[in-house]
C-alpha cells in the first residue's frame, strides 16, 4: 500500500467527520463513521485532499522500531495526515538493533507547535532521553498543546518524565508498567489505555492495537477497519506467551534477567526526577 | 530491548541446538528446545557468542516497513545472528509512506553468498523490482543456496518472480495470493505457510507471526516464546476486520478499489514473465 491507496478513505472520512456529532477542534475528528455511504464516498473522493492532521512521532537513538512502525504504517499513508519523524537533527537515527537507522523528517526546533497527535515510541534509548532536558522540554511543550498525547511501550516513561501523565491512567511495557506511579500516573494493565486525551499502549507489538485505536479516534471506525484489512491484521501468534502470566515463570525470569539492569536504571532516574 | 538483552537466550539456544535431534547444516537449528534447563542455561551463557547465522533481508524503494520490522525486531537483537539489510548501495531506501527512509547495511554485491535465511518484504516497490533483472538474479542466486527462503506479504511475489516458488506452497497478501500460481506456486490461505525450506507470511502484520515461526524454526520454541514475551505479543485488535471475510463486502471493495490498479499491473508483469 502507499499513500494513494487510502487517500480515498481518509479524504472521505474527514468529509464525513465534518458532519459528525463528535466535533473536536478544527479537524473535526469523529469516533464513529460507519455507514455504507461513508465507504462509498471514500472511493469517490479519492483525489480530494482534506485538511491535514499534524502528527509528530519522536525518534531517538536506540528507539525500538516496531513500537513506531505499527502506528506509522497506518497513519503515514493517509493523504490528510502529515506524519513527522522528529529528532534533534536530520541525521539517521540508529535503531536499537540490527545496525540500521531511520531518517527523521524534521527537527525538534522545526516541528509544528500545534499538533493533533504527539507520539513517543519506547526503547533502550529512553535512559538517555530521560536525562536530556531539551528533549523533555520539547515533549512538555508540544504535549501541553497537542490534541492527543500518546505513547507505546516505554515511550510512556518519557511522557511521564516530561510531566505529561500526572493524574492520568496509562500503560507501558509490562516490565516497566509499575514505574508509572513514580510520574504521578495510574498504571493500568491493559493493551491500550485511553484517559481523556492520553492514549498509551503496552509493549512493542501493542503499537498495532494502539494504532488502530488512534485511527478510529481520529477518523472513525470505518477507516480503521479498512486499514486493518489492508494490513491484514488478523493475528495468529504461533505461541501463547505474550504476557508474563501466559509465558510462565521460567520464561519470564529469563526475560527479566536481561531487562533487569536497565529497568533498575530507569527506576533510579525516575525517583530522582521526583515528578509525582 | 537491545542486542544484549537476548544474547543470553540466543547463545544458550544455539548451544542447546547443537545437541538436538534436528540437525540441519552447520548451524544445527532445532525445532524444539523447551526444557527448563535450556532457559536457565540461556541466562548462564549471557556473554557467550555462538556461531552467527547469516540473515539477509532485502530492502528496496517503497517497501512496506512493517513487513520487515516485525521479523527484524525479533532477529536483529540476537547475538548469534547477523542481520543484513541489503540493497544496491548503502543510500537510504525510502519507505512506501511517511517520507522517511531506512539505511541498508550492505549491498547486493557484498551480501554473504551462503545465507541461513533470505527474507523479502512486500510493498508497492515490487512493481519496479519485478522489472530489474539484477535484483531478481540476486534473489535467485542467494535463494538457491539459502537454508531458508522466506517472505512476508507481496515479498512472495518477488520470490516467485525469481523462480524460487515453483512447486512450493506459499502465501501472500490476501489481495495478491491468487497471483502465486502464475509463478508455479500453490497458493494457500493461511497466516504463515511452511513448505520444506520455504516460509511465507500473509499481508504486512503477518510478519510478526512469521517472525516468531522463523525464530522457533531456527532457535527452538523457548527462545521464540521469550522474544514473544519481551515484545509483549498478546494481540487485542480493537476491531475484527483483518480478512475480507471478517471485514465484509463494503470495506473489502473500498480497499480493493485502491489496490486494484497495482494488482493488475503485477498480474500483467507476472503473466509476461511466464515462469510457471
Amino acid at each position: 500500500m502507499n499513500r494513494r491507496n487510502f487517500a480515498a478513505l481518509a479524504a472521505a472520512s474527514a468529509a464525513a467527520c465534518a458532519m459528525s456529532e463528535a466535533g473536536f477542534g478544527r479537524q473535526q475528528p469523529a469516533a464513529h463513521v460507519s455507514t455504507e455511504a461513508d465507504v462509498n464516498q471514500a472511493m469517490q473522493l479519492a483525489m480530494t485532499k482534506g485538511p491535514r492532521l499534524q502528527i509528530a512521532m519522536l525518534v531517538y537513538p536506540e528507539f525500538t522500531a516496531l513500537d513506531l512502525i505499527g502506528p506509522h504504517t497506518f497513519l503515514g499513508g493517509l493523504m490528510n495526515a502529515s506524519v513527522h519523524l522528529v529528532w534533534k537533527d536530520r541525521s539517521p537515527v540508529p535503531l536499537d538493533r540490527g545496525g540500521t537507522a531511520l531518517l527523521p523528517t524534521t527537527t525538534l526546533a522545526e516541528c509544528p507547535r500545534n499538533l493533533d497527535v504527539l507520539f513517543v515510541p519506547g526503547g533502550p534509548g529512553i535512559v538517555d532521553v530521560m536525562q536530556e532536558q531539551s528533549s523533555l522540554d520539547f515533549l512538555a511543550d508540544r504535549g501541553l498543546r497537542a490534541k492527543y498525547v500518546t505513547a507505546v511501550c516505554t515511550g510512556s516513561i518519557l511522557l511521564g518524565a516530561a510531566g505529561l501523565l500526572r493524574g492520568y491512567k496509562a500503560t507501558s511495557h509490562w516490565a516497566y508498567r509499575d514505574l508509572l506511579p513514580l510520574f504521578g500516573a495510574v498504571a493500568v494493565n491493559q493493551r491500550v489505555v485511553t484517559d481523556r486525551n492520553r492514549i498509551t499502549g503496552g509493549g512493542v507489538t501493542a503499537g498495532i492495537d494502539f494504532g488502530l485505536t488512534l485511527l478510529s479516534t481520529l477518523f472513525g471506525e470505518n477507516l480503521a477497519k479498512a486499514i486493518q484489512l489492508a494490513n491484514e491484521y488478523d493475528p495468529h501468534p504461533p505461541f501463547d506467551a505474550g504476557t508474563p502470566e501466559k509465558a510462565g515463570l521460567q520464561i519470564t525470569q529469563a526475560v527479566l534477567a536481561q531487562i533487569g539492569p536497565r529497568l533498575e536504571k530507569v527506576r533510579e532516574l525516575a525517583r530522582k526526577m521526583n515528578i509525582q
